[in-house]
């Protein structure tokens, strides 16, 4: 079905991909093992059409092949944020059970090496692979997300960022030798010993999906930890169990092929409001949670898991921002910063939240441009881009929730809650295939930089502010301070100016975030590209870890020794 | 003064010292920087009587020579446990002063880079080096440790584990590329950007220190964190500053020299029950603690660091644990186990407290041995070893505290309790030199398996329980179980079975501990060698970390990327 001649990677063996995966992580330059364009010239001329039968054949169906000791129940009604309902029915885990077949299938898996779990994951990403049509339908239709989007963040690049997780996993795995003799020279005969290191994983690992990303940002914990020996209970979003549900049933498959207990991966699906992560989060045998969704249930899975010995990896929420201090390429930058806010309807973790600039305006190519004016021609750009409501939805998307459709609607009411005011209100957009759909344009709001509550909170979902600053300096200092404070997951600056870039710099340092600087092109803040950008950085309060540094991975094994005279 | 021939070692620059530590650490071989010998042929005639001057030149007078931002107060009534009154008065901290001292000279250390730090310290270490017949005495009169261990652990063997939390951390942060070209192929030209990646720490560092090992415990943690660019505060035990004071001395004068801030380096000394350590632990700006002590405060640390996003590295409390199957050198092993309870009067985190034996006895090289003939030799051995008042003391030390000294005293009644017998009671030794010392010998318990509630539960200090069992078998689960859920630093077994050793090994990757099997000579349970042994495993409950494994060192620092088009 896929033409392996377009993508000559496609040949090599398990070992050979892990090698080169770890090349391009020590050299953090461009790599990607899974093509991120869906066209046919890459994954094939049937590959579209029969990714999208596989997604819809499983539509109001129960979701059949998984291994797992279910307790006979059945739960999901995910509804797409298109309209239709999926209507498949997963079965529920017996948890006691559950968790018993995660501990009994630990140790061959941890006994095989981390070299054997590598390749093996190597092999499971590359099944994955082969369904990223399917499972781009299911991201699609279950996030909301543009189809393209949905194809590439949920297929390929959630692959990419799973082969890199398995590369730091086994990078870090594979500094401790197996065995060593260690000889003590003494007065008489040197004292000799053989120490046996056994790399042991933490135990049963909890991974907690997301609604917006379920693949993506699931995928970095679940690779680390079976890379690093552990078994692995997933619990998607009530919403969005579809594509994690393929994700399992490949992950099973391979592990079986291997001749591994396929229940090292199971599937957790629970009712909306059943509150299955807590009661997984609390079970004796999880070691290691991975979790991105809000900050309340974060926070405490950060408490609690420390005083259960967890190792505990969250992503939860921030303010993310990009300051504005000059341009020599107005029309390139407005472009760029429309597309990151228009982008599946500002619903990334990743999107830009809190714009300052100067109350005084921007200097540009196309002459002063006032803060007024700013804010038009930024509309405008937006208006430009989304204007037209078939190609709008390609870039909007859907949105996921009525907490987002509500914010949406609100505009007015969040600005004169902050004293400003509307500067581009978000659109209704009608999907033309999907007429239950709700599709909105990002809406700005300007307000001062004095209005801190209102853009300190996150707004998720399509709400920009502008904020009104002194100067770039406030500008750069209430970034950092913001951010220290409330986190971010991503920052960027517009300077023409290398002193302000520098101080940009220094402030990102300050703030604990990674920094874009002039984007005008086709790379976007929203966006990070694994192998050579951090997802996160783990020194601000949104996330306490990043994909993938080897912090993300050290902490989910440990060495056991065995030493003895020879 | 130290005779540089004797170790061609200290002829080396600080950059080829760090590789060579840093080769070690892959090889995990033999390797130490730090002579550990008191011997005059290595550290020189008059290292030894010069250094007890100018420990005794602190005596009776403030501590002078420390940078820092005080209260004007002073603190410190530090008793040695073998009578005297050390009298030294420590300068009190501004807290809030050095908090702001800590941060602002944080920025010059981080912007250094890595491999300065590294060297810097590793200059430090050699500094220390030369102060470590100063600082033995320092911990010979404030943890109470015989003379000879005080100097090893206090000083060379602290140094060695110093050095190599240096290079642990080095070669994390020394996987991060300063800079790449980032350069994406597209459809016209491809996508080039560079991207810079700094390391930063994470803020102010906390070390709180423990009165048994005052600078072997805190070494690690106070070197990871300055080798990853953060400011440390030095909380010492109120009744072990002088070793501290001394180290921080040291670390801020070779700071200093090198032309960083010496208040990179704080000690925040506290009187008995002050609370400082709270108190520091509650502060924003602190991002890492790194604690040795008991489980109560160390739970809460715990808990409450994960809560305000800091890295918090712990070691509690455990209970070590021996299997004693069979041996082909019954001698052998009962002087290798006496030695292993005496030293320190059983005062180590490492000592083992739970040897377990079937109560039908166990073969030997001298036939069968029962249950209690077992107890009543190794009763016998430790009575050999500890018989001389003379010679016991330069084993036992002194008792560190009351609480020891009140379990050594009630035997009785710990057995009484269990259901079991005194085996072999805690004699008191007469120190010939320091009369007010409390000096004793290790005690012996025999109880029941059944007794759990009695050998799950710390007894630091001089009481180890013989613990009778159906089988081996029944002596590994046990062993296992109980250590899986009350943690433990140690452990070892006795068998002339390889089937028992196998089982072992497995039970004690259940465990999550560390194993030694068939120590009959000069290698104790109770030691661990830097660079080759982790010192603890963060795989049970005494303690969430290793020194010094990746995870000790990964989650000091983070990665703050700026990426730009070129």
């Amino acid at each position: 079905m896929r033409d392996v001649t377009a993508t000559d990677q496609t040949a090599q063996t398990p070992d050979q991909v892990l090698d080169d995966a770890l090349k391009a992580l020590a050299e953090r330059s461009y790599f990607s093992r899974y093509p991120e364009s869906p066209s046919p010239r890459v994954y094939g001329e049937n590959a579209a059409p029969e990714g999208l039968s596989a997604y819809e054949a499983h539509l109001g169906k129960p979701f059949e092949g998984l291994a797992g000791a279910f307790d006979g129940s059945s739960v999901g009604d995910e509804v797409s944020p298109y309209g239709p309902t999926l209507g498949v029915a997963y079965p529920h885990l017996d948890v006691d059970a559950a968790m018993q077949a995660a501990s009994t299938a630990i140790p061959a898996w941890r006994d095989a090496g981390a070299r054997k779990r590598a390749t093996v994951l190597v092999e499971a990403l590359d099944a994955l692979n082969e369904r990223s049509f399917e499972i781009g339908n299911a991201v699609h239709h279950t996030s909301g997300q543009p189809f393209v989007m949905a194809f590439q963040a949920g297929a390929p690049q959630a692959q990419d960022r799973g082969l890199e997780a398995v590369a730091a996993a086994y990078a870090e795995q594979a500094r401790v030798p197996e065995s060593v003799t260690w000889e003590k020279p003494g007065k008489g005969e040197p004292l000799r010993m053989r120490k046996d290191y056994r790399i042991v994983p933490r135990g049963v690992a909890l991974v907690v999906g997301c609604n917006t990303f379920p693949t993506w940002n699931a995928y970095p914990g679940i690779f680390a930890s079976l890379a690093t020996g552990n078994a692995v209970v997933v619990k998607p979003h009530p919403r969005a169990i579809l594509p994690l549900a393929m994700t399992v049933e490949t992950l099973q498959k391979t592990l079986q092929d291997n001749g591994f207990d396929p229940q090292l991966v199971q599937l957790a699906p629970e009712a909306d409001g059943e509150g299955l992560a807590k009661t997984l989060a609390e079970r004796d045998e999880v070691k290691i949670i991975d979790y991105t969704g809000g900050p309340g249930f974060g926070g405490w899975l950060e408490r609690e898991g420390a005083a259960r010995g967890q190792q505990v990896y969250t992503e939860k929420a921030g303010v993310n921002t990009v300051v504005v201090d000059s341009t020599d390429n107005l029309k390139a930058m407005l472009g760029n910063l429309a597309f990151s806010l228009s982008l599946y309807t500002g619903q990334m973790c990743t999107t830009p939240q809190n714009i300052y600039l100067p109350k005084g305006g921007i200097d540009t190519d196309e002459g002063h441009v006032s803060f007024e004016e700013f804010g038009q021609k930024l509309g405008g750009a937006i208006g430009r881009l989304t204007g037209d409501d078939e190609k709008a939805v390609e870039i909007l998307g859907a949105t996921v929730n009525d907490d987002v459709r509500s914010r949406a609607g609100s505009l007015a009411s969040i600005a004169a809650d902050a004293g400003g005011s509307v500067v581009a209100d978000s659109r209704e957009v009608t999907h033309p295939k999907y007429p239950d759909a709700v599709v909105r344009t990002p809406g700005l709001v300007g307000v001062d930089v004095a209005a801190r509550d209102a853009y300190t909170t996150e707004q998720f979902g399509p709400v920009t502010f502008l904020i009104g600053t002194d100067s770039t300096q406030q500008s750069l200092d209430t970034f950092a301070e913001t951010v220290r404070r409330h986190g971010a997951m991503t920052a960027s600056v517009y300077s023409t100016d290398e002193g302000v870039l520098d101080a940009a710099r220094d402030a990102a340092v300050d703030a604990g975030v990674a920094l874009s600087e002039n984007l005008l092109g086709q790379v976007f803040v929203n966006q990070t590209a694994a192998f050579s950008d951090y997802h996160g950085t783990g020194a601000n309060p949104a996330a306490n870890s990043a994909y993938s540094d080897s912090a993300f991975v050290a902490g989910r094994f440990r060495v056991i020794t065995a030493r003895r005279h020879v």
